[in-house]
C-alpha cells in the first residue's frame, strides 16, 4: 500500500505550541502594567506582517513580541523588559523536546516496513537542533527541512527519493501544510489534531475520501496500516 | 576533470559582508551618545555567543545588535531606538542583490558542461529570498542550504547527486567552510577572498597543493579550467 510515510514534527511528534503559548502568556505579563488589552491581538497582526521576511521560527517570533512591545507602549518600553523577552525567546530555543504519546514506540514499529521521513518547515537551526534534542533521527530514512509545505516542495522531496505520491502517506497536525498539498498530488494524509490550534490557520477539513484520515493519537497508525493491507490484499 | 562545481553564495556571487558592515556603521550612530566606545567589540563577543543557538543569519545579527544596545546602556536604550535596529534587518532582508562582477558570465558558460550547485550556509528564509532574488536559481541543478559546511554536510550533498570527491571543485570565499573540509575529503577547492574579511573567522590558507588555488575573480575560473582540462589529458 505505501513506501514511505512522512512525519510532521512540531505537534506532532513532540509539543511546540505549547512552549509558544506559554511564551506569549509571560510576555503578557510584562506588558500587563503598559498596555493589557489588545497584546494577543497585536502580536498575531505583527507576526502575519514579518512571516514573509522572518518566516517561521523562535527568532521571528521574539523579534515580533519585541516590535509589538514597542508598539503598544508607544516606545515606552524600558530596554531591560526587552531583554527579558529575548531570554524567552533563548529559553525556548534551548527547552527540552516533549515527544507526544505513542510516538516512540510507533516510529521504531514503523522503521522496518517503510522508508520513515520527517518533514517539516521552519527556521533551519530551530528544527536542526529540536530533531537532535528530541533523540529521533535514527528512526528517519531523511530529514527534510523546508520552507513551506506546498505540492512542488513535497514533489521534490519524493522525487529525490524516488517514490511515487500514490506510495506515499503523509501524517500530521496542520490541514493547510500536511494534509491538502498531500492529496492534491494524489497521497494519502493522516490528520492527527494537536491541543491547540494555530492562530495563524484556520482551514477546513477535506470531504471524507479513501485518501483522508482522521485520528487521535500516533499510536492508532499501526493498527490502520493494517487494517488498509488487507483491504487492498 | 570535475563533474560538479560547488559554489557559495555570499561573498561569493553577491556582496553580503558589506550589508552587515554598512548596518553595524547605522548601529555605532545610535550608540554614539550613550557608549561609543567597544561597540564593535561587544556585539561580536554577544554574536560569538549567540551563534549556537540563533545560527548564521540576518534575524540573529538583529537579536544580537539588541542585545548588545541594551548591555552598552544598561537598559537605557529607548524603545524607539531598537525599533530602528529592528527596522535596520528589515532593510537588510528585502535589500537587492547585488551580484560581484563575472558571475552571471561564468555560470553561463559553465552551466553545459558541468553539474552546477549552490551550496551555502545559514538561515533558511534569508537564503531562499536572497537566491530568488538575485536571479541565479536557473543556473544551479540543485541549491542546498546547510546549518553548518563541514566534511560529513559536503559528503551527504555529493552522496546525494552520485559525485566522487575527487571529481568535485568547491568555490568560494571562506577557508573555513569552502576550503578545508573540502580538501579533507579529497576534492579540489577554489579560494576566492572577498574584500572583507569575515570577522568571525580568520584562518591559515592551506598549503600549497594540486587541489588548493586562489583566483582574484571568478571570471577566472573558466580559463583555469581549461588548463586543468589539457594538464590532465
Amino acid at each position: 500500500m505505501f513506501d514511505a510515510i512522512g512525519f510532521d514534527a512540531d505537534d506532532t511528534l513532540w509539543h511546540n505550541e505549547r512552549l509558544f503559548s506559554m511564551t506569549q502568556e509571560k510576555f503578557r505579563g510584562i506588558l500587563k502594567e503598559h498596555a493589557p488589552d489588545l497584546v494577543d491581538r497585536q502580536l498575531l497582526d505583527t507576526e502575519k506582517k514579518n512571516l514573509q521576511v522572518f518566516g517561521y521560527g523562535i527568532k521571528g517570533f521574539v523579534l515580533s513580541m519585541i516590535e509589538t512591545s514597542i508598539q503598544l507602549t508607544k516606545g515606552g518600553i524600558s530596554g531591560n523588559e526587552i531583554e527579558q523577552i529575548m531570554d524567552f525567546g533563548r529559553e525556548m530555543l534551548t527547552a527540552p523536546i516533549q515527544l507526544l504519546e505513542h510516538v516512540e514506540d510507533t516510529l521504531q514499529y514503523l522503521q522496518n516496513n517503510y522508508i520513515l521521513l520527517l518533514i517539516t518547515k521552519g527556521d533551519l537551526i530551530d528544527q536542526e537542533t529540536k530533531i537532535a534534542r528530541s533523540g529521533l533521527s535514527d528512526y528517519f530514512n531523511s530529514i527534510e527541512i523546508i520552507s513551506e509545505k506546498n505540492v512542488p516542495a513535497y514533489q521534490k522531496i519524493l522525487d529525490k527519493h524516488q517514490i511515487q505520491p500514490e506510495r506515499f502517506l503523509m501524517v500530521g497536525n496542520s490541514i493547510r501544510s500536511d494534509i491538502l498539498p498531500v492529496l492534491e498530488m494524489g497521497g494519502t494524509a493522516v490528520y492527527i489534531p494537536y491541543e491547540i490550534d494555530w492562530a495563524h490557520e484556520h482551514d477546513s477539513k477535506p470531504g471524507s475520501s479513501a485518501s483522508f484520515h482522521e485520528m487521535t493519537h500516533l499510536g492508532q497508525l499501526p493498527g490502520w496500516l493494517k487494517t488498509m493491507e488487507v483491504k487492498t490484499g
